[in-house]
């Protein structure tokens, strides 16, 4: 019966009934989701996409952000989730580590850009959506996890097929029947990370989601208890018995809400020691000849996933805390930009690497760090993080999201565009029509890859 | 190293090492996957899908067969996988339930029709393709099935995508990177049985492997060792230890040797009854007036899963022996057209249908039965079983396959045509251009709808 009494629900909300803090957080989604997808939109995994969409002569009906070439809603969908993966930037809601937005935001924009919805059917749609992929990754979290699952892609063909599904105003049962389509076809092995294959994955899940969504519109059927069953998704893709969780407390606080950002394109246990170098150097501003050493006593983690320190690559530079201390120092930030090959193998970067050392500390949280950095001039600066940037404590500022997004676009769309796609975003409920915003996307034409 | 071997036996096996055995079932398959996709056709569940295809706006590149519209190689796939699989009247490797043509020839035949493929090419692919997912699902059964995983379309993408990988010539890391975009979307749950969305999951298996593996072409990477890795798709989606199965005496005997094809449309427990019915009234020939009882003697399975007596529908005359034996005694036959709601309803089948009883019986085995007719004259007939036919002890004869596709195909396609299509599959090999192939699978111009 749950299926049935989650259904129940996704088809009665509306948007007078999501509190204004989940609509402003799913703006908040929509603003970050939309600068790590067209940052990475020139990546070669998406070229080779992009080659198979042209092998099948797609339509050039909506747009994939960031890239002159339109295709197809499919098409749109899987290479649009995918590019907002790529760069492993996009959100994260760390009771689960699932990223809502990537198998999401894709299925819903290619529907809206093609029947033409509005930025509130649009923010409805993404709540609700998000709302189902996360009650459904805590039901089946840690051990679908755990089994090897990457969650993202596995719980958010539903997700999407459930924000579709709203965004077509389906009836009861359709909806149910897109649930159980996108249920019977989950996305995304672990064994993938590290390959192009592991973007794909929220990729492929929205594509699964828009499709089903369109399927069961037509009248495709299902089962009515695809979630639930002996041979369900939940009984036959983890070992837990959480199942209440999707249904409890609807309408109480939303999902979205606790959605989070990063403020750096490392691994997350990185953070405090960048967040502590990037303060102590905005403060005092000094040079890189100056500095003698630079010692982070950190959470035990940090040692286990981030202490390479022979680096060749750009993705290296993303486990090393040595790189990202280091790289942050010379450029006040760990952007995209931070985690080239060409930044890696810089030799002023190199070099202050060198001095770098670490040591753990059992009673240093996840998210703090006590950093201290010595000058030749024997003065010496101490921080200690109480809370990183973007951990639950201390999220993002809108100013440092609207950061974010001006600085991982790059110079792939121009800056008046994207403060015009701020100011948009900020007012979308107001948009009866969302033409603007996707014209607003389109590169110049001068593309410059990254 | 399991896929990597596997991936050395798949590129460096050629058409001349292919057992003329071999070669000779793979056009047999051929023959009866084309038969039940070409009566499938227009299923309602068709119309539904080919509508989503069209908003697409998809190109006409391929052919769906026994349909006059066409539709991009991606779409073709899901579709005639769709179809081949909706009659449940498909090829069966009995060891594992495993359907092998129903993900395999659509995404074959999609690529051939639109890249111009030989027929030694496409028997090459099928064999090595229906090897491969044979294989994987020996390797996985039984905890696979019973977690709950429809294997056909489980481990049916990943034989796909070795196919198309065939067909493309790709090489060795292309054709392990197509493995693994495969391996990491696996499709099908259990519990959709009875909706549409089972026959969607060998076809859209078809389309995840056909998309993976033009995908691999582009250089698109994955895990190269995505069948054994501790997070790969043989843990994450069972508990054997059999992954030898997967490389171990590859070129003996090939599985799709063991292929085995329905000859009646209903639950194959029935089979050994409906045999035994029109093998004495073949040679008989009395009318059901005369009939005074009809008693079925055989294994306990037949009970338990076919021993419905009032029905409706056609679809719950598969599931009852009563209605196979009465309606091959009235039609000499029981196919696709001795399951409609039309037939299931007949006053005289349903006369007949009260006439049989049923008794089960420890020693008689699963494809064996011993019918005893009497007549109202006082005679009496019994006929026993030893093996049913399309047992895996008494396969199908060339006669009797053709005789299916003859019956199965209706009048979607011209008798003429029909006859062109079996003569064309058995001599598959001399074709270098299969155009004559596709242009025979149009559909006469009025279509007759079933």
């Amino acid at each position: 019966m749950v299926t049935k009494s989650l259904v129940t629900q996704i088809i009665e909300t509306r948007y007078e009934d999501i509190s204004e803090n989940a609509r402003f957080e799913a703006k908040r989604s929509l603003l970050n989701w939309l600068g790590v997808t067209i940052g990475a939109a020139n990546h070669e995994s998406m070229d080779k996409l992009l080659a198979v969409a042209r092998q099948m002569g797609t339509q050039p009906h909506v747009t994939v952000f960031g890239r002159e070439e339109k295709t197809d809603m499919l098409f749109a969908s899987l290479l649009n989730g995918m590019s907002s993966h790529i760069y492993d930037f996009d959100d994260t809601l760390l009771e689960t580590v699932l990223h809502p937005s990537a198998p999401v935001f894709p299925a819903i924009l290619a529907l809206a850009e093609n029947k033409g919805k509005s930025g509130k059917e649009v923010l409805e749609a993404f709540v609700i959506g998000c709302e189902v992929e996360a009650r459904l990754a805590l039901a089946v979290y840690p051990s679908h996890y755990w089994r090897g699952w990457h969650i993202t892609g596995s719980v958010g063909g539903i997700g999407a097929a459930v924000a579709v599904s709203k965004l077509l105003d389906l009836d009861h049962d359709k909806t149910s029947y897109a649930i159980g389509i996108a249920a019977t076809e989950p996305v995304g092995l672990r064994e993938m990370f590290g390959t192009m294959t592991k973007p794909f994955h929220p990729g492929k899940a929205a594509m699964n989601g828009l499709l089903a969504a369109l399927m069961a519109e037509q009248g495709f059927t299902s089962s009515l208890q695809s979630l639930e069953a002996e041979r369900g998704f939940i009984n036959v893709l983890s070992e837990e018995n959480k199942i209440d969780i999707l249904t409890e407390k609807w309408g109480g606080k939303w999902e979205v809400e606790k959605n989070s950002y990063k403020p750096f394109a490392s691994g997350i246990v990185t953070h405090p020691a960048i967040d502590a170098i990037i303060s102590i150097q905005s403060r005092f501003d000094f040079q890189h000849g100056q500095v003698e050493s630079i010692h982070i006593k950190g959470h035990p983690l940090v040692k286990e996933l981030t202490s390479k320190q022979v680096l060749s690559t750009g993705l290296e530079g993303k486990f090393s805390v040595y790189h990202c201390v280091a790289a942050a120092f010379m450029h006040g930030k760990a952007g995209v930009d931070q985690f080239t090959d060409e930044c890696v193998n810089d030799e002023t970067i190199k070099s202050l690497r060198e001095k770098i050392t670490l040591e753990v500390d059992d009673k240093i949280k996840e998210d703090q760090v006590e950093l201290t950095i010595k000058l030749e001039d024997g003065r010496e600066f101490t921080e200690f993080v109480e809370h990183a940037i973007g951990s639950a404590d201390k999220p993002m500022t809108n100013d440092q999201l609207i950061e974010k997004f001006l600085d991982v676009t790059g110079d792939i769309i121009s800056s008046d565009a994207k403060k015009e796609l701020v100011d948009l975003i900020y007012k979308l409920e107001e948009l009866d029509d969302l033409t603007p915003f996707f014209e607003l996307c389109q590169p110049v034409k001068s593309l410059n890859k990254r």
